[in-house]
């Protein structure tokens, strides 16, 4: 069944924005008494019935609550210098979300290379993509680019493992041998460039741990892509 | 330094086609006594010194052996059926690649949706990725399609680990949990409508597991990056 994105569900109704009204009533070509899924991004996912088919500003009435795939059980952040090509931060946010992401957030370092970005666009990404793999979930996406300090300093406690890829040191752990399986986990991943010798420095007295992805140089993307993949895996044994 | 793609290594010269000669003396502006890093691909590397300067048929002559990233010490046959838009294939082949793989067929199932791809851009694509990921190693590409009877046909034994994930049915095991660190592992992945009944049964009579990569519903590319990860991430265990 279609799965609609509701920007707010509140008394019962489902409201949908333009973007998403257009798809369903235009592209899809629903109408008033058709049944879809429903879900706000928060977890919570329903039944609904279109009730007002207004193309710019859709209305659905709440009907059952459905079960969506379980959750993942291990809150993941990443925080990801964008690479410059637009086309491969759109993929990475695509890859993410499909296989499953808390919160996303872009990191301005000394040397990325791409310091704007749309937040509707990429945000319209996420949603394609939670939709596409029928998740009821929504990756928080920051609008606002966080600096090494400022990521630091969100978790400032023990409770998190926190970790930066590197594949320009030998002898590292491995990531999926530093992840404990069910912890809150935060990932920074540098650019194409990688990280300046001061950031690394600020992360690492930050408490964050210096780790390998693998034996390949992974591109930005890649390497956020795969990290996200190794949390689950080790996750899930 | 500057990694080339060789056709051929013989007698000490590599020799180079003509993208790769004049993407070394154009575009990267090398010329004759330059020193670069060559592979043919085979898990080889060396320096060597640029010889003849011709833009349609370079050649170079070897120096010294260079140890390359250590092999992943697997052998991983990736068999996926293309999706649709051209740009999805392109990015599986370009992020297996990054992460390490042997060889890749492309699927003809009864719902694979492209069945004409172009054998030599999509080998350009394995060799800009395996350059850039700094490998010595390219993954061989099946120059023809195979069916999944032919897929099934090409290892009867015990001695590889075959299994074709799904989304469809629960309770079925991880392939994290199947899989078994160090054995040689082929994964056939179906198109976006998945394999007909008959493939599956197909799949399974020939010695496949059908085996789920998460929780979550993931685009046909997106399962064969993450398939790729997870065998990767339990070896490296």
């Amino acid at each position: 069944m279609t799965l609609a994105y509701s920007i707010r569900i509140e008394g019962g109704s489902a409201f949908l924005d333009a973007d998403e009204s257009g798809h369903l009533l235009q592209v899809l070509r629903k109408r008033k008494g058709d049944q879809v899924l429903v879900t706000d991004g928060s977890g919570r996912g329903w039944t609904a019935e279109i009730t007002l088919a207004d193309r710019k500003a859709a209305m659905l009435t709440l009907l059952d609550p459905v079960p969506g795939p379980s959750p993942w059980g291990v809150d993941i952040h990443l925080a990801l210098a964008p690479p410059k090509q637009a086309a491969r931060l759109e993929w990475f946010l695509e890859k993410v979300t499909e296989i499953g992401v808390n919160r996303i957030s872009m990191l301005a370092t000394q040397r990325t290379e791409r310091t704007r970005w749309r937040f509707d666009r990429l945000q319209r990404i996420l949603v394609a993509a939670m939709k596409q793999s029928g998740q009821f979930r929504l990756p928080l996406l920051d609008s606002e680019d966080l600096t090494v300090d400022q990521l630091v300093d969100l978790y400032p406690g023990e409770d998190r493992i926190k970790v930066i890829p590197t594949c320009d040191w030998s002898n590292l752990p491995r990531l999926s041998s530093v992840y404990k399986p069910g912890h809150p986990i935060v990932v920074a991943i540098g650019p194409e460039g990688d990280f300046t010798p001061e950031e690394v420095k600020t992360a690492i007295q930050g408490g964050f741990q210096a780790v390998l992805l693998g034996d390949n140089r992974l591109r930005t993307e890649t390497a956020g892509v795969i990290a996200c993949a190794q949390i689950h895996t080790i996750h899930g044994l």
